[in-house]
């Protein structure tokens, strides 16, 4: 997968790039990212990419040229190494919410391309170019960079090949429809704190049925709106019966 | 305000921290932030920080005891600067949801410590010392630096002094309630899109008649669940219901 970043703050972005499945999934060209900073694109002689609001008001809007050349210039070099068009992702408060299901779609794409914002605001002619707007969440953020980052980490994990193991994206939170039940590691006993018996036990249907049960509970205390009866097993179907009644 | 950070990843949290608000929120001493690798309190002797999960299955999860001595060392030298235990947060799909309200009310704090997980997963122990459980959106990540960055960049503007013009933060999406309407700068016709003409009429009641009306156009368009109507001036209830009758 093609992505490209046309940001002002190309060092927020280089750390987390590196780091961690993105920078594995790079390693592995799997994903290829290019960070673009429009301020090279301006056409003013002080490389200014912001002016005041038509109508008055506080704050400095990002201009559409120096965006919209920028991103002629990439799509030109797309162009060149046969990548086609692809999507075009706004970050905006007010825009689509972005979930999993969004990033397993955008997952399939050939080529993403992220405008981050900034929090002041953008001229509204810069979405001639956008094709999807997505908010991450119902906060506030200084620019779209953070946002740009969350979505790809949530959408590089999902390419085929970049999870070392395929089960482990399978089991997450949200890929089966139920968060994930509680889970302990060594040592058994932690400053007088025990795992439950029944997890070195050794009876691996006993673990199953209660990875299952408490994973029921916990979404059924948490976020019952996760719950998507229709695909529940008969056997969750009994597990979350008895965990209505012992939640009661 | 006291942030500690408590990370297996400091690059991927130095760029976005030292960049933007965040940065000047720090540099003006109105900030603190500290990040502790937890995997330096690791008193195995390889400094490992993860084990396999007891009763079997994918994956590696983070162990309580690096994180846990980590903790009570941040802890120790808050104490020894006067500073409150504060919230301790843990990022988690499984949390309550992240959102302006909250940025709001943990801004009010004076010391907060995030706790980054991982994706394959920790073990349930490192909870004890967890005050807040939060997800920012319904999609995962592959580590929780990308989300306590979220946080912090949310929280960050909304401290008192932060940002430099105070009508900035309160006129953002999600602060009034609703979303804000489109904006425009120079140039006024850029390849062939004009800027509205009311908003170069110098007409100030109908400039601000304007985006009242837009910023509901939008709100009732995408988000219409923003929309309180009890907050409503009689204005805004004549204009909204002009904008019912236009997208009708």
């Amino acid at each position: 997968m093609q992505i490209d970043i046309l940001s002002l703050f190309p060092d927020i972005l280089k750390g987390p790039l590196n780091a961690s499945i993105i920078g594995k999934a790079i390693n592995r060209n799997l994903l290829n990212i290019d960070i673009t900073n429009f301020r090279d694109y301006s056409t003013n002689k002080h490389h200014n990419v912001d002016d005041m609001p038509y109508g008055g008001g506080a704050g400095m809007l990002l201009q559409p040229q120096p965006i919209i050349d920028a991103f002629d210039h990439t799509q030109q070099v797309a162009k060149e190494n046969d990548i086609s068009t692809g999507r075009v992702i706004l970050t905006d408060p007010a825009g689509k919410k972005f979930d999993e299901n969004v990033a397993a779609e955008l997952a399939k794409e050939e080529h993403l391309t992220f405008l981050c914002g900034h929090y002041e605001g953008y001229d509204e002619r810069i979405k001639q170019i956008v094709t999807d707007e997505y908010s991450i969440g119902d906060y506030v953020l200084t620019g779209g960079e953070l946002p740009t980052l969350v979505m790809i980490d949530a959408i590089a994990r999902l390419i085929p090949g970049v999870l070392g193991n395929k089960g482990s994206a399978a089991d997450d939170s949200f890929s089966s429809g139920l968060l994930e039940s509680p889970q302990y590691t060594r040592p058994a006993n932690f400053r007088g704190q025990e795992v439950p018996a029944v997890l070195t036990s050794g009876d691996h249907q006993k673990i199953s049925d209660w990875r299952l049960k408490e994973s029921l509970r916990k979404t059924y205390l948490r976020r019952p709106d996760l719950i998507n009866y229709k695909k529940l097993s008969k056997k969750a179907i009994k597990l979350l019966a008895e965990v209505k009644i012992e939640e009661e």
